[in-house]
Formats: structure tokens, C-alpha cells, sequence
């Protein structure tokens, strides 16, 4: 390892979202052969006690509670940015003008207007830019999508796809940041709803050109805080169902909801074409069921080398977890800052999503009608 | 079951769901003790060879070339109405016109003007009325009306229903009646669709209000029959997406395709409510799958003898079939008309299918523009 | 239909099998073409009322209360066998010397000595003889003895085969006939596990060579009748496992019990070939899980017309139910007689199936070491 | 983390088991709040080369390439045992007698003898021992153990235990080490039925207390190293299979086998008792099956912060993988060294378990004849 060039590390928040991108941070270069050496240098918060507690435990070797300072630093090359969406575009825009490579959490922005403010920014600077929609690198995903690029698939013809939750189900679960529209930009919309559109076009490779949708906030008000007698107007989405059409004319139907009773994080795809058909399921991470010619679903087990990512991990049969995605995202992000090229997804997936979310919105405002998708 | 009284059947056609009937009629008295005993009269069919032969393999006493003498006859009281749906409307209001009881294949119609005049028709006659929505017979199914009635799943808030098939994949596949609108009215919309319509409105006890659609024919042109050169025009969608509102304030989302590759009569529907959720695959038919309270779902396999019809049968764990659907309904139609009381789903529940089934049609070749149901 | 000739059945036992073999007498003639069309004449039971009543419901033309009466009859040419096993032997045995074709329910007898007997007889008759395990004709289970003999599964290595029921667990379940030895046998071994017996030895080809056996009795008393207090004593098995090799060299599991709790009729079988597997559940019964050279299990849905048995019936996706294994074993008896053939399973295969839980019960009592089956 | 102390740990082996271990030492301190701040600080390997390049990978600090070396280290407080079965005494004895505490892989060592030579070293030794059955730190199984300890199962009845992998299916694959007897010790039973008799010990809180078993090679010859000409004896079961009886009067059957086509890592284990049933499989290893009072299996995600190890990690839903299992068993080890107690399962249960395997070659060498487990 002493031979590969080490690159600083910078990163921005530390609740969950820091929390996973640590592991994959701290664990990177133990399971891939990587040309660059992630050194976990800084972490960012607003609160001195809580970050350098994070940053000891997390294992970071030092801690600002300005990002600012943090995006100054010499001894940073990459930034990363887990914080809410409402301080993506600040901070993205002005580590790319600080010409760092940066990696940033999904939904890229909280508006088109901000995500296409990332985009132009990123489009100008030295620095590389990915955002963060991890499931691309769930194994059995990355498998999914290998299948259609090979054409086992044929014509695709449906898509559904559904990202179920069910954490808010409960009235007196307060009003978190994620329920307020200035914060989260939206609710279930851009939480989870993002994540089902990016993974339906990264697997199909086929774009949302328009949308018709309905959104609702069943429990209008919640305690501020937990236990609280006060309350406030929840100002999001609590779910978000549209269907509309793919670039290469598939019909496909999105639902987005953190009201699924018994369902965790029920991230699910299902896809038909002319010559098989696909389904996943978040909660069973480590399969895939893949129909070919109309034959019997065939439950992958998707542990095996030839599979993607999973050459560099366990034997057959000995499946991933949740925060693998991420150390599959941190190693391509990786690989592609030494090659010079861009990640994929970049800002700019992240804007087609976010213009996504803008059409779904709009047909939810305007009795559901069709609504293409700005730019498709 | 010498002092039952007996009761004669005729039924018009003689194909899939002829013989699927005819199975019913043959055996609900050796399960169920009734107060009816129907006796296997009249087979209508227009060919007397083919269906002299049908008669004979299916148990018919006898046979009729015209469907008006078969309802013209003394010995039948129960039309049985087993045609495509262009002929439902002229059968039915004739068999009633004549006194008779009247059980009638799905959709009720081709269009909502002839469902109106058949709902007329039943207004004034003495007979009794059932449209055969064979799936609320399914014992999971009724198992999950009664788990909805009984509050278990608190206020629902989603719905999704799904009837995948994959039966016209292959382009080669001729121009049957079934996609034809003249005689079929509708593609998968009517013909499956409108079972998860019906579905989602008995199991949630909630009317669909209003809907956002889309349509497609994805194989615009087919052979005129099997293996034939000359091509005729698909006159009906191949798949149906439509999201909506029920009554009571739940998101739904409803599809019907024939090109769900590898999903061959994938009746499902999923349905949460703030105190637990639902699920079922008719591919599984004798299971359904429960959560109480966000906890997991457990696997109900549904043959114990307090689940619904399941007691005139097997012991637990000798699983039902198909068929079996249309034995329960049978058995309800004939407790009904010896109760003197109108069967569930009665055709006013078919007209109501029709508006919904009205109300996607106009969303769909109205930019997914919401619509609401009529009369709704 | 009218050119067929029509053969006499008469059946004797008119309780759980007998509801189900009538089923399939029904029903067979509507969908299979049969070279017989059997009449159902006559049904024989101790009690006149109560074979009267069972005999107008499942459809039977007259009833007998002595067995040696319908074996008598000149308008019955088979005899079908739904007692219990300690009067097998007897009635098969008159019948076949009256000249009678024979089906009897599974085990074919309480003892080895008796089944020999039954298998001498059958030896001299002009009658055809047919050991009921109708498991052979679930569908799937066909299908699976289909992929063996196609060499799909290569060299077979394993089998684990369980039938797991839980309607005795509660230890107030009163001691009814089948706990009985003098009425059954045995307990769990001879009622299903003598099923698991004969599937083994059906889809593999092979036949169980020896076996190291454990019993078990968990409740030792139990109320005579349902809520008396009066016990008596349970002299049956309530639990046996073991495990064996077969003829062609694979090592194999068994296990039936009446005290899995929770699994209803779990009828499973598991097969590891050197080239594939395979998987089965009957409470899952339309399913057949197969491995390919390795890879994941494919869920076939064994509802297509080209399945065994399936292309009678209805379409892909509308699964068959418990009864139909019945008509699709008389289908196979009725097509046997008519041939002039012995049809599988005969009274030899059941010996065999009898000599298996025979070295069963010696090993059992013997330390479990390893027993020879006798013959083999 | 600076007010915790840190203690040093010494590795010997870095295959497989020395990658895992490696994972667990670098991430434990990050997700549980330990007494103990483990340091990573000397690998031991045979060559130089590999084993530095391996501890720059892993992030070991030093190397030695004698784990004598190892073992003497003033900096080393915990020795970590990854090697092959045959050196697990020698290296334990010596590190017991150094004062180290020690943590082993499984099985404890290759024979009876050297088991109980290391648990008498244990004995009298001042630092802690385990033996490294990691299957018991899966969630999913230790929920299992918790729902027997509450008695919610009643009595048991049954287990089926079984372990089935494929990866030496194919006769060319090569004579490694783990199919050689001086090396391995047994084949599949040692290797992974040790596992399974473990964690039904474990999850039942019964013993094991005799056994009847078959085990089998058939693959008898195998090439010497992957496409070599010249081949060696295969010295070890391929499989073993064997039923017994617990010390709470259940009845168990067991599997273990690497023939297994298709199966990967399925680790499986049912049990029913009186009062409810549990059902698991590792190759979906954040699932447990539950039945209570004879209901339907409910499915439970074991992901909720109340279950065992869980709540360390991330939000509902979001699965953990194989990896976990010894972080959690690092983090058990460090928290009962710290506490002066005895980890679980420690020398003395892994001894047990050897005394199963030696148990199950008897009884096979016996005619299969029921073998008691010694001392139990």
C-alpha cells in the first residue's frame, strides 16, 4: 500500500448518512486494490463535543465545525457531503471552486434551480462529482442492470417500482427534519422516491420522459418534538405514486411511502421485457429472480465472484449488507478521480432525477396530468 | 338432499369459463349442504356437434343451438352467462325479462350504457342478479374482507393491485376475440383489470373515486389466426396503468398487462393500513400474507376450516385450486336466490366496475388527467 | 362419449379418502379422455344411514353396509379401498378372488406379511391392482420424476424428504384410530411416512436399501374420546426419522411427524444430483424448485400444458388443488385397466414401501443400526 | 475512545478466516461502545511476502512469520487462531501459557484428545478462551436463542439442522486441505457440521446426547492441485448425516455435506416445539421464521434495534451480512475479557461439540449403531 498515492478525505455531517460513508471510508482499500489511498482526515459539525466523539469513534483524525474551514484545508482532496439537502448546493459550489473532488448524498439538491447550479459549477472545475444514490451498487442492481446491457431482457416493457417505509406510520412520531419541505426539500418524494427513479434508469438505461402523480400528507400535524403537546404542519409529501412513460417506451410505475406497514425498506423493481423479466427486493438484498423466455423466476443468489463487486468479499452463499453499497460506490468514485473521469451517477444523473421530482410535483398540482420531464 | 328442492340451470357457451362453471355446477352440492339442488339442464352453444360433445363431457342434459330457447325454457330458472362480453347485455336482460335468476361472466358489459340497461333490467325483474367476480371467492381473499372488517388493518392508506400475465408476449400470438374490441370492449383493462378493481373494492370496502391512467398497445398489429400471413389491427390496450383514490382516502395503484413476461395469472394486490397490511399473489392462492402492528408478515396458509368456504373441504394444508373459486360462488348465488336476496357482487357492483373501468379510458386519451368516477 | 364403455366402481369407506376418491370419480371423465367411463354404483359402510347420506352427497347410485356385498355385485368391476389398513388386506384380497380390479389406500397393509399376501393375490387375478400414494401425481412431483429421468440432475447424491403435520400436538387430541395400532400399523411412519417412502423411491428411481431408524412417542396417553377423561394408551408412533442409502448410491433423510407445529401437511422432498437439484414443498404445490448445474432455484409454477397431468385442466397460473391428485390417479388406473397393464404404484411397489417402514421399526428397536430392507 | 484501554491482538493465519477476523478487529470499536480499544498489532504468516502484503491490506502493524514469535510479544494480549485445525492445541497451549487470552477458530481442534488437552491448558490459565462458532453471533440466530429462553417454543420436539454447500461437486476440483484428514481433521462434518451441532446447542440451550450416522466420500481420488494429472485420496467424509436424541427429549436429524448443487451456504436450522416453531437459513440470513401456537411462520427482518447486536448498526430494514457475525463474536470476546468471565461458547462447549464429531465417526464405523456422546 505504501506505494499508492494517498488522497485526503473531507467529510461534511456525521448522522447516518456519516455514519455509513465512514465505513466505507475506514474499509475501501482492505477488500479492492484501489490506485488511490483514502485517508480519512477531517470531519465537519456544527457541534465541537458530538463531532470529535463522531470523528474518535468513526476514525477520523481531525474535526471542524465550519465547512468552510474544512473545504480550505490543504490536506483535503475529496469532499464529502452527508448533510441535508438544503446545504448541498452551498457547500458542493464552493468545494468544486476550491477545486476538490466531491461526492455528494442523494437528492442532489432541493430544487432544480440548485441542482442546476451544482451541475454548472461542476461542469467548470478540476475536481470530480458523483452523487450519492448508492443502490446502483447493490450487487444484485449492478447484476440487474448487467442483464438488460447484454439484452437477456429483450424490448422493455413494464417497469414497477416501489420504495416502501413505514418509520411514520405512528402520529406521534414528530416532525423530524425530513418532513419539513425547507430542510428535506421533500418528503418520501425526494427521500426515497429518488432513489427508484435512479435506479429504474441506471438498470434500464432508459430515461422518465413524463409523469402523471398523486401525493398526499395523511397526518398533516405531528409534535414538534417527541413527547412534545406542541405541534407543527408537516410540509412534505408522506407519499408520492406516479406512472409515465421510458424513453424507449416501457410503461413504469413509481410509489413512494413511509406509511407500508411492515415494510422496513422495501426498495423493490420489477421489470418485464419482451425476452424475460427481473425482481428485487431491498429486504432480500443478496437476490435477484431473473425469468428468461417466460420460464420460472430463478432466485440468484448474487454472492458469487463473477458477480459485481462481490470477487472482492466472501465465498458463495455468505451475502452483503447494507453498508457494502456504499464501499462499492466509495471504490468507484476512487477509481474514477485516478483515471481522471467522471462517476457515474454525476450531478448531472442527479439533476435528471431532480427534474424528475419537479414533473412529479407539478402533475400531483395540476389534477395529475401528463407531465414531460423538462429536458428529456 | 331428497327434499331439496331442485333447481335448473342453462348455460350459454361453452368454452373456458363454460367448462370452469360447468366444474362448479357438477360439484357445490357434494360440499356445501344447500337448499337448492341445480340440476345441469341446458348447454347453449352454436355449433350442436361441438356442443353435444361439451354437453357430454361437462354433464349438460341437454343442448340448444340458440340461447333465446334456452332461456325460453320451463326447465331452466338459473341463465348462466358464459360468453364474450358483446353478448351480455342482450342474454341477460332477455333471461330476466323471462323470470329467470342470472349469473354473469365479467366485465357485466362492453360499455357502461349496456351495464345501465342491465342494471335497469334487473330493477324490475324477479330473478336474481350475481356478475361473476370469481376471485372474491378465493378463500384468502374473502379471509382478507374479514380481517379488513374487522379493523384490523386500522384506516387504510395504500393499495396496489396488479393482475400480470404474459400470454401475448410473443408477436406471433393471433388476433383472438380477447383483443378485439368489438367483442371484448377492452383489453387487459376490462378483462383483468377489471378483477382487481372489483378486488380492491370488496377487500377495502372502499369505491374507487377517481383515477389517472395510461394505456398502451405495444403490438399494434397480429396475424389474423395462428400462423396466418395476413395481419389485422389490435384494437385494445395491452396494458392498463391507473392510479387513483378510494373513498375512504387510501392511494391506490392498479395494472393490468398480458406482458408481464414469466407472471402467468399474478392476481395481487398489497394494501397498508395504519394498524397493519395485507398481501397476496394469486400464483400462491392459498396463502395470505399478514402484518399486525408493523411487524413481519406471516405466511397464513388459508386451510383451516374457520377461513372462509375452506371447512367444506380438506384439512388443513391440502391446498385448494382455481376451480374451487367458482364452487364458493355458486354456492353464494344459489343461498341467495333461495333467501330471496340479491348475491354479491350483485350487477349494480358490475356497473360500478364499469365506471371505473369508463373513467380510465377517459383519463388515459386525456393526458392522465384525473378523472372521477361517475356517480361516485 | 357414448361409444366408451362404462365400468361399475364400487367403494368401500366413505370418510376422508372416500370424500376425496369420489371427487375424482366425479370429475374424471370431464377432463381426461378415458377408454372407461366409470359409474359410480355403489358405496358400502357400517351404517346404513350414514352411507346412505355419504352416498347422496358425493354422488353414488346405491350403498351396501356389508363390503363382501358390493365385492359380490355383478355391476362392479373395480374396488376401491378406503378403510382402514387392518382391513386391506381382507377386502383386497376378495376382490381380486372375485375378479374385481383393485385400488387401496396407502400403507397397502398393516404388516409385510399381509401386503404379501395381497401381492400373492394379485399375482393369480385377472384384475388389475393399484397401491393409492397419490403424491406421485401431484403434478410437480411428476415433473420431477420427468427431470430425473431425463439425467437433468446427474448422478443423485441426496435426498431429504420430510412430511411434517401438527394436528396431535395438543396432547388433549383424543386417541382416535389413528393412534391405534391395531387399526393403523403404525403412527406417523405408516401414514406419511410411507408416502415419503414412495416418492423417494418414485422420483429417484431408486429404491431405500437400508436404514438407521429413531422413533418416538412424545404423549404416551391420551383421552379416549374428545373432553373424556377417561385415557387410554397411544401405541403408535408419534415421530420417526431416519436415514439410508438408496440403490444407486445416495445417502437419504426421512422424518415424519405429527408434532411439527405450525407446517400442516408439509409433504418435502430435496434432491442434489451432481448436475442439479431439486425442491418441493406440498403446501406450496404448484411449485417445483430446480438447480441447474449449480445456480439458483428456479420457482416453476407447474401449471403449463406440457407439465404431467396439467394440460387437462386450465390455464398457466390457475393452480390445481389437493383433490386432483386423486383424478389424476384414477385417470392413470382407469387408462391401466383399460390397457390390460398393471398400473404404478401396484401392490408390489407397495410391499416395498411396507418392507421399508418394516426396517424401520427393527432398527428402531435394534439401537438404531443400520437394517437391510428385505429384498433389496 | 482515549479513556478506554487498548489491548494488543496477535493474528496467526490470514486465509479466509484471518480476512474476517481482520474486518471484525478494525470495525468493532466503531459501532459498540467497548471496555476494551482493541489494536491491531502483529499478523503471523508462514512467508515474508504474503503475509506483510496482507497486513498492509488489513491493517496489521507488524508482521512475524513464526507465530512463536507472536505469541511472546509483550504487545500482544489477545492471540487470534485463523490456521487449519491440526495446529489449534499447540498454538492455544502455548498462548494459554504465555498468559494470552485466546480466541479460536472452529472445530476446537482435530481430535477429542487435543480438545480436552486444551481446555485442561485452559483451565489453569489466567487469560480468557472461545472458539470462534461465529453462526451463534448471526441476529437472526441469537433471536432464536431468546425466543426459547422465554419459553415461547414450550417444549421441543424436533430439530432439523442442516449445512449444505456444492463447492467440491466438481471431481476436478482440487486436493486442498480441507479434504485431508491430517490437515482438516474430518471433511464436511468438521468443518461445517460442527456448526450445526453448535447452534442447535446454543438456540435449544439442550445437549446433544447420542447419535446414529451415515457419512459418505464420493468423490474418492481427486487432482492433487487444480488441473493436475497426478491425484491424492480424498481422507475425509464428504458428508455426514446423522439423527439423535437432545437432553430435553427431542428428536434431532442433521446434515452436513458440500454436494449439495445449488445450495451455497445454507446453513438451516427448523425447530418445533409444543407451544411454536422457528425456521432458519443463512443464505437469507436477516430472516427468522417464526410460528406461535401453530399459526402461519411470520417472517421477521431481523433488523429492529431490539434485537440482539442490531441496534449498533443502521435503521430498519437495512440488512447486515456475514461479516457481522464476528464482529459481533470480537465484540462478545473484548467485553468478557474485560469482565474477568468466560466467553460463550468458550474450550470447554467447543470440546462438546468434538465429542459430537467423535460420536458421529463411531457411530458411522458402527453400523450406524446410536453412539452416546461421551460425558453427557
Amino acid at each position: 500500500m505504501s506505494d499508492r498515492t494517498t488522497i485526503g478525505v473531507g467529510m461534511v455531517g456525521h448522522a447516518f448518512m456519516g455514519r455509513v460513508h465512514s465505513q466505507a471510508w475506514r474499509n475501501v482499500s482492505a477488500f479492492f486494490d484501489l490506485p488511490l489511498a483514502p485517508r480519512m482526515a477531517v470531519l465537519a459539525g456544527r457541534s465541537k463535543e458530538r463531532t470529535s466523539a463522531a470523528a474518535a469513534q468513526m476514525g477520523w483524525s481531525d474535526v471542524e465545525t465550519d465547512w468552510r474551514e474544512l473545504v480550505a484545508r490543504d490536506d483535503v482532496q475529496i469532499v464529502d457531503i452527508c448533510t441535508p439537502g438544503d446545504s448541498h448546493a452551498e457547500i458542493a459550489i464552493a468545494a468544486l471552486a476550491a477545486g476538490k473532488h466531491v461526492i455528494c448524498e442523494k437528492p442532489l439538491a432541493n430544487t432544480v434551480a440548485e441542482a442546476e447550479a451544482m451541475v454548472r459549477a461542476a461542469a467548470g472545475a478540476p475536481g470530480r462529482n458523483m452523487v450519492a444514490f448508492n443502490y446502483r451498487r447493490v450487487p444484485a442492481i449492478a447484476l440487474a442492470r448487467r442483464y438488460v446491457e447484454q439484452g437477456r431482457l429483450g424490448q422493455i416493457r413494464h417497469v414497477r417500482a416501489q420504495y416502501l417505509q413505514d418509520w411514520i406510520v405512528d402520529p406521534e412520531f414528530p416532525l423530524v427534519w425530513r418532513l419539513r419541505k425547507d430542510k428535506a426539500g421533500s418528503g418520501a418524494l425526494g427521500d426515497i422516491g429518488a432513489h427508484i427513479i435512479d435506479t429504474t434508469q441506471f438498470v434500464t438505461g432508459q430515461n422518465v420522459v413524463g409523469v402523471s402523480a398523486l401525493t398526499e400528507t395523511f397526518i398533516k400535524e405531528r409534535p414538534l418534538e417527541e413527547g412534545a403537546a406542541d405541534t407543527g404542519r408537516v410540509t412534505v409529501d408522506d407519499a408520492a405514486l406516479f406512472i409515465g412513460r421510458l424513453s424507449g417506451g416501457a410503461l413504469a410505475s413509481f410509489e413512494a411511502t413511509r406509511f407500508a406497514t411492515g415494510r422496513k425498506n422495501a426498495l423493490r423493481i420489477e421489470i418485464n421485457g419482451s425476452g424475460g423479466s427481473l425482481a428485487f427486493d431491498f429486504e432480500a438484498m443478496n437476490e435477484l429472480w431473473v425469468s428468461e423466455g417466460g420460464g420460472g423466476f430463478t432466485r440468484i443468489l448474487v454472492t458469487e465472484p463473477d458477480h459485481p463487486y462481490v470477487g472482492a468479499w466472501w465465498p458463495p452463499g455468505h451475502g452483503l449488507g447494507y453498508e457494502h453499497t456504499f464501499t462499492h460506490e466509495i471504490k468507484d468514485f476512487l477509481e474514477a478521480v485516478a483515471r481522471g473521469t467522471d462517476p457515474a451517477p454525476s450531478f448531472a444523473d442527479g439533476l435528471r432525477v431532480q427534474r424528475v421530482l419537479a414533473a412529479v410535483e407539478h402533475s400531483a398540482a395540476d389534477s395529475s396530468r401528463y407531465t414531460v420531464v423538462e429536458d428529456s
